[in-house]
């Protein structure tokens, strides 16, 4: 039997690619950059767990490597598949399996997107709060297995924090139950958050129990101008004083006009000619006195900080617009820099953002190529973008970036941070891992991974390094 | 060289047992009974890191069990040495490297006792959420390789959700440095979550890196009586809605009376007749009117439920007495049936609570045993105790137990729960762990170990069965 005979057998002709155009679309994920895509031989779409179990073992006999994909929104290639191998798409697995108001649990299969989720929970006044800024293209079953951050990680964390169980199915093909609907678990090793994060290499998640929390009810935006950079990121540390705000966010200046300058006129903020950085704070309450005192006191911050407020709103239509923008961010660097630029996700201590910020500042004129800066400043988590200069070569920006990179994540590391708060390492990282791993800690993450998966068949040279 | 001269070299004379009455001390922990206890060796006492990596390479070269221990103060026989192995004690690494309190954070050994820890953050208007109900006994090391729970987890969380960092020795003796002081970080596998809760199987923690938070400044406290069981339960689910209180703690009648009447006269509550039910409501807020506003709510939940309230008060006396009787349960127990007592730790979903209180009403009658229950009813983590009858002969109690156990543990497990929420397995539930994890589960965990700890020298014996 042929590969397409041999997959034809465990999943039906319907849920089999071996060719053609849709074939296409799984060479690469949102990692940005058109070199990373490798052709698969064959995609498939499961939507039962034993599928899995038995495309995994296939996979072992054949030495066939098998890399899980959910909505491919990934931002580091961790669902880009090897030449030749196979992608496991969770796409059908697209069912919500339960609402469980009582418990405040909810059960779903991977390939959920992730804004279908919280629709469903909405009329239960519920609210999966670990999600990414993706949600509405991404599915949960990825979110996991990258330990999604996104704009509301500063009040709620990360999607880690969760899961309360899953099933998985491992590199060879067994299922584990892992946790399930309670609050706390000490019964052998914490297998389920080894699994998460773990960008899909060591076990494919077929289904997930989740808490959910009761829905704010109220919600309001406070988007300010700074002068600088500094102003703007150490009224954050103000800001924090005040309350747990569910967003601090910060953009800077250039990248705020360009990206608003880009928008449709009718979406557009009016922003203040003299800001050059800019701090989306956004607010949530369960009740609407406390919403607007909150409120008040982080106006004061920002004006305390000499920021001019911008927009301030409780209703949708401000907190929208002012998402609006912020989210167009990363789409306008890669509508400017095409495939020459490199989205970062550093990550430092709070205290230590002032210095990340003014170090990104200083990029720009080191490399003299321009350096987006924005991310999710209230827990020290930044996107810097460097952008290929207009009047660099292609040449030129290639033998830069490396170069910009190791420099970049070598300061993260001494400032006491590290490479990646939430997009994780995927394929683009990996060369870099020595950077911030030593020896030791790589050498366990890899002796963990051949216990698991002695063949290596599970999403090779994705998250860690050969060694 | 013998053992002696081999760990002189290693630790000096002075932090070196390897006989007399002191040894005695290291044969067993708080698990409760005799049976378990092994006589160790050696017990060492490092001060360094260096030293516990020396200690281990010197374990791996001569095959010498090493178990880790901190306050000596687990249920569950965790920190038991193997006879003739050599116990790893902490406590001389017992200093708060920083209390940082711009990022708040706190670095400390993991030999440090949690209540002072807590002491000296308190001047800071800080607070270690994530702190088990001995603390005034037990470490932080200890806490985080057991993931410790407690009194106030069901709003703040268990101790994993609070550590952001740790310098852990492996096994084989290298040093890992894990996370550090971010908020966010996924680069690479979370060994971080997968050393916690490993009950010192697969590292030996020599720093921790601690989130901490605002301290809360108002706190009061409800004690109530129900007329059953059924009522005080049904009563914690409308509680919940309410708010998110810092403690709903459940104790049944007969052993709320019976360690009520152990107390010293002083500290006795005033029990009303009726009650056949106690549950221990605390709430902790940031402000004062905020707290009487959600005392008020639970007061007339309580009422609702047909319960009588024992103490209400938010000054510490009324607080620290309620506490008192809640604190002196296992204590009792303890002390009225000595090691013929067996102090559980199951967990079920929150909707299963009264199915689970239900059920362990019907444990006494069937086994014509009394059972405590108490524990941590806001989060479904349940101390049930079963205890000897006075009638019942020392050779029963040996045959009823394991029959006991099992049927509990596999009750558990039908109710969605499971064996131990945050006492861990330790040696006691080795035995048992068949009942609620898969083959296929616990082989994962017995290869994760083999694959950290290849010649089986750290704490063998402790949180894994031998498959």
């Amino acid at each position: 039997m042929n590969l397409e005979q041999q997959l034809c057998e465990i999943f039906g002709p319907d849920a089999c690619i071996t060719e053609g155009k849709r074939l296409e679309r799984y060479r690469i994920d949102q990692v940005g950059d058109e070199a990373y895509a490798q052709l698969p031989a064959a995609v498939v779409f499961p939507t039962h767990t034993e599928q899995v179990v038995r495309l995994m073992r296939w996979a072992n006999q054949t030495g066939t490597a098998v890399t899980p994909r959910g909505g491919g929104t990934g931002l580091a290639g961790g669902a880009i598949p090897v030449a030749g191998g196979v992608v496991c798409s969770f796409e059908r697995m697209d069912q919500i399996i339960e609402i469980d108001t009582e418990n405040l649990m909810v059960v779903t299969q991977p390939g959920v997107v992730t804004s279908r989720l919280d629709a469903a929970l909405q009329p239960h006044g519920l609210f999966f709060a670990g999600y990414p800024m993706s949600e509405d293209i991404c599915c949960v079953g990825g979110n996991v297995a990258e330990n999604a951050g996104g704009g509301r990680a500063v009040k709620y964390g990360t999607t880690a924090s969760y899961v309360l169980g899953a099933e998985v199915v491992t590199p060879t093909g067994e299922i584990l139950r892992l946790g399930g609907k309670r609050l706390k678990d000490v019964t052998g090793y914490n297998l389920l958050q080894l699994m998460i994060g773990s960008e899909g290499t060591l076990g494919l998640f077929t289904e997930l129990t989740i808490r959910v929390i009761p829905r704010p009810v109220a919600r309001a935006v406070l988007f300010a101008g700074f002068p600088d950079s500094r102003s703007a990121v150490e009224c954050v540390t103000e800001l924090k004083r005040i309350s747990a705000l569910s967003s601090v966010e910060f953009i800077d200046g250039r990248t705020t006009r360009a990206t608003n300058a880009d928008l449709p006129a009718s979406d557009r903020c009016r922003l203040p000619d003299s800001a050059d950085a800019f701090l989306l704070i956004e607010v949530d309450e369960t009740d609407a006195a406390q919403l607007s005192h909150v409120v008040d006191a982080a106006e004061r911050a920002v004006v305390a900080a000499g920021g001019a407020v911008v927009l301030r709103g409780s209703e949708p239509r401000s907190s929208e617009r002012a998402w609006k923008l912020r989210k167009a961010v990363p789409w306008w660097t890669k509508r400017v820099a095409g495939r020459w630029h490199s989205m970062e996700d550093v990550v430092v201590p709070p205290a230590q953002v002032p210095a990340l910020v003014a170090y990104a500042d200083r990029l720009r004129t080191r490399y003299a190529t321009p350096v987006a800066v924005f991310g999710h400043a209230g827990d020290g988590n930044f996107h810097i973008t460097p952008m290929k200069a207009q009047s660099m070569s292609e040449e030129q920006w290639s033998s830069v970036i490396p170069q910009l990179l190791s420099e970049l994540y070598l300061t993260v590391h001494q400032l006491g941070g590290t490479i990646s708060g939430e997009h994780g390492i995927g394929r683009k990282r990996t060369r870099y891992l020595d950077i911030v791993l030593s020896e030791s800690e790589r050498s366990v993450m890899r002796r963990i991974k051949h216990a698991l998966d002695p063949n290596g068949v599970l999403n090779p040279g994705v998250a860690l390094d050969e060694g």
